[in-house]
């Protein structure tokens, strides 16, 4: 596939300056491309290669100054991370249509006999579709998958490799689940008795994940102790998080990899947390709350949109301040000893006095 | 199945305020009763549902002091969550009978000739049993797991969908382990070469879960390098939790999700760890010892009972203490410079007279 | 098995004190061994045993100081834990050879008739090799794993079970992936739309495995948006770490369990990471690097061979001295605060002067 510098103009609506017929065939990350390759700057940190790359084509925003002279034919766009995605949108559209939407049973899997499946499914071999599970159309499971009773997965949804879906979750629709995430295990709780040890208490709610929700590999979302743990639409979950029973993630929030939200606490919608951030059980965070990477939140966050960071968790710019006083503790140790020493002198010549 | 106040009065033997008849068919958590559902208030935070659920039966502490008139009916008892625990434990009890208990050897199945397979058991498809490997009876292994040669599950033991258990380990009567977890897998030890590179430590021991243990989904627990890494008798771990070689984890110990413990650690009885807490290998955690989610323990905890947070981690109070003061450190800051302002002003002073 | 200290001290080239003919038939613990034992200190933290182990024969250090007499007979050799470890490497493929190499085809499996398989190769039950896909000599795939579309595995590599491998990645020579670690996986790219919500950025390039690394169990390595995801020859990772996007992580680097490393984060050769540490994306980390565990990296190293701590972290050493100081922050208030009142106090009786 070779395509000219103008029609990638004409398809993101940009702006070009350069060589109209100059042709790329491959898309390339700014540090690798070469002649021929199609690359794109969106991050400040890369615009050094601007001047360097012997990339053909490059996608900028429209409002990057250029400091010297540029080889590479430039497309200035509003956007140019978004456009670059909308480009490797179309660019892997065309691949998937070459090699065809996967299709069919493979052999060997288990379907059970009360088991519904949907108009062009994909069952890979060695996956399992429970009693009562149903697949609705266009859903692709691969191969190794466990589907378990009375679980439903919703039309156009990829559940990728070895996922397992606990009896009676339900996946919405264009939901997509990456191999080994493990949907509907028991919550996490139990009883304390007066021995010492702990008795378990059943977990018979399920998991509600909703459309348009994508989750990363090997994570893993509780199902309820009594009603849903639930994902709503549009999230996004990377890897290895971990979401407890009787959660609730708000609309379009994203969370990056390795975070834990602890049981029947509730995110709000268009939240954004960082990796490996910790929630304590029982609370709520408001709409649009930031969560910087490696934070902790033991209480409630009643405000929207606000950016908080540290352990306990507090606004960001002041978790900064006190961060960068901590790294000079020693400094200030010092300070309050001289004080302590200049005191006790003053002191000591008054009473002289 | 419906049960009436009085019904359910009696199997906890609780107090009945209201009205002895009404009954309940479904179990709600306190935010989403309705009319016919029966609910419990055990955590504080949600006593502002008492006066507003429309639960028609409602299980509370027996010391719950009413400040307004509540139109559910309530039950007291003296712990709530205990008994609400019992009562969705016979509910699941009922739920189970009418499906059966899983049993049968569902096929494809792989089961070697020399595996030992005790009555009633359940394989479920794509499940490898290895050569040796000893399943006892009323065990449940759930579809795409894998039990390694010579790997044995005792009685009653429930292992769901896709867990893999290396060879030669040794899984308790009793022991439920959730989706995707690996048990036995090589503990991480290299040793480091004069070019820089490394040498895999061979691990040719094994681990060890003692009866009763529950184990979450996509855990990690690896085998000894010699001898056993083990987990003791009625041990609860969570998600996602990373148990290295070596270790040992005390009866009656409960480890939340994200958690890891480092090679040859020894953590003692009845301890509580929060999630995403850190410890380091070669340590001794006494019994006991409750660590507040994401700290971390880079020393043995030697007294008993002890209550601990922070990385690293120290006594839980005084942490509070230097937590507050951290959030406010500017503030410090700011008035030790007020302080050398001021002694510098005196010590002008002075010597001008 | 049985071997003479002599022998023993003649495979690891040691100096033998003690009884040459005494014999030992197991491999132990210093904390569990008895009679018949070989054992081995090379940490410190284990010294306390050398007088009281009852094990026959012990390897330790050269210049370890004996103060007490000893009843084993003891080995002295350079590097203690590489001399043990070269001693259970050889036992292990003893172990390993009466065993014999695992080979052939276990049915059922799936392997797609544009596969190639080199000799002498073991593909487990349910395991699933995709079109196209290319399993070189003397590979081990156990059971239940996934080899996508297009995707190769080197020479004597060996796959634990229920791993899966997404389509194009590609596995070096001799690599051992532990069970249930997801390569290739999309990395987590969305692309915000005005509504709020997000839109899915292909991630169309690889994975790419170099020679010798060894990666733990449930880990994640997601696939690049473009290029490649690369893990160096000779790396280490334990279980649970993420690696997102486009990292790198250079030769013979080593990283402890449950760490994370996001987007396009380069990280040299020969760092050492403990457990539980987070890198923020697209940064540049220096050869040599070593970071504690739990630490949090925000920003690029320039300068190899640091050592690092905190969050965000910065040089070790001083690390420990502001982490001292946070211990005892409200000792330095309660300073401040006293020298606040003698201040206020001189001043008061200077102006009644």
């Amino acid at each position: 596939m070779h395509f000219s510098a103008l029609q990638i103009a004409t398809i993101l609506n940009g702006r070009l300056e350069g060589d109209p017929d100059i042709k790329v065939h491959v898309i390339s990350k700014i540090e690798e491309a070469n002649e021929g390759s199609l690359s794109f700057i969106a991050n400040p940190k890369y615009e050094e290669f601007l001047y360097s790359t012997k990339a053909s084509i490059l996608i900028i925003n429209e409002d990057l100054q250029l400091t010297k002279p540029v080889e590479a034919t430039l497309i200035r766009v509003k956007d140019a991370y978004g456009s670059f995605a909308l480009l490797l949108e179309k660019y892997n559209r065309i691949l998937s249509e070459q090699k065809g939407h996967l299709k069919g049973i493979q052999q060997p899997s288990y379907v059970a006999s009360t088991a519904t499946l949907g108009a062009n499914v994909y069952i890979g071999a060695f996956s399992y579709i429970g009693e009562d599970a149903r697949i609705e159309d266009n859903v692709q499971i691969y191969p190794g998958s466990y589907i378990g009773d009375g679980a439903q997965v919703g039309e156009n949804a990829v559940v990728f490799a070895g996922v397992k879906i606990y009896h009676h979750c339900v996946i919405g629709k264009r939901v997509i689940i990456h191999a080994g995430t493990v949907i509907g295990s028991d919550g996490f709780g139990f009883a304390p008795q007066q021995e010492g040890n702990y008795k378990k208490v059943p977990q018979i709610g399920n998991v509600v994940i909703e459309d348009d929700v994508e989750i990363g590999a090997n994570t893993t979302i509780d199902r309820a102790t009594i009603g849903s743990t639930v994902v709503h639409k549009g999230v996004k979950l990377d890897n290895l998080i971990q979401i407890a029973h009787n959660v609730e993630i708000g609309e379009n929030t994203v969370i990056a990899a390795q975070t834990g939200v602890s049981g029947s606490t509730k995110v709000g919608k268009n939240c954004m947390f960082g990796g490996q951030v910790g929630l304590v059980g029982h609370i709520h965070i408001a709409d649009g709350t930031r969560i910087n990477a490696q934070s902790g939140l033991s209480k409630s966050v009643a405000e929207p949109n606000m950016a908080l960071n540290g352990t306990p968790a507090f606004d960001y710019k002041s978790s900064l301040k006190s961060q960068a006083i901590f790294r000079n503790l020693p400094e200030l140790e010092k300070r309050v000893k001289e004080l302590e020493s200049l005191i006790k002198q003053l002191i000591l010549e008054k009473e002289r006095i």
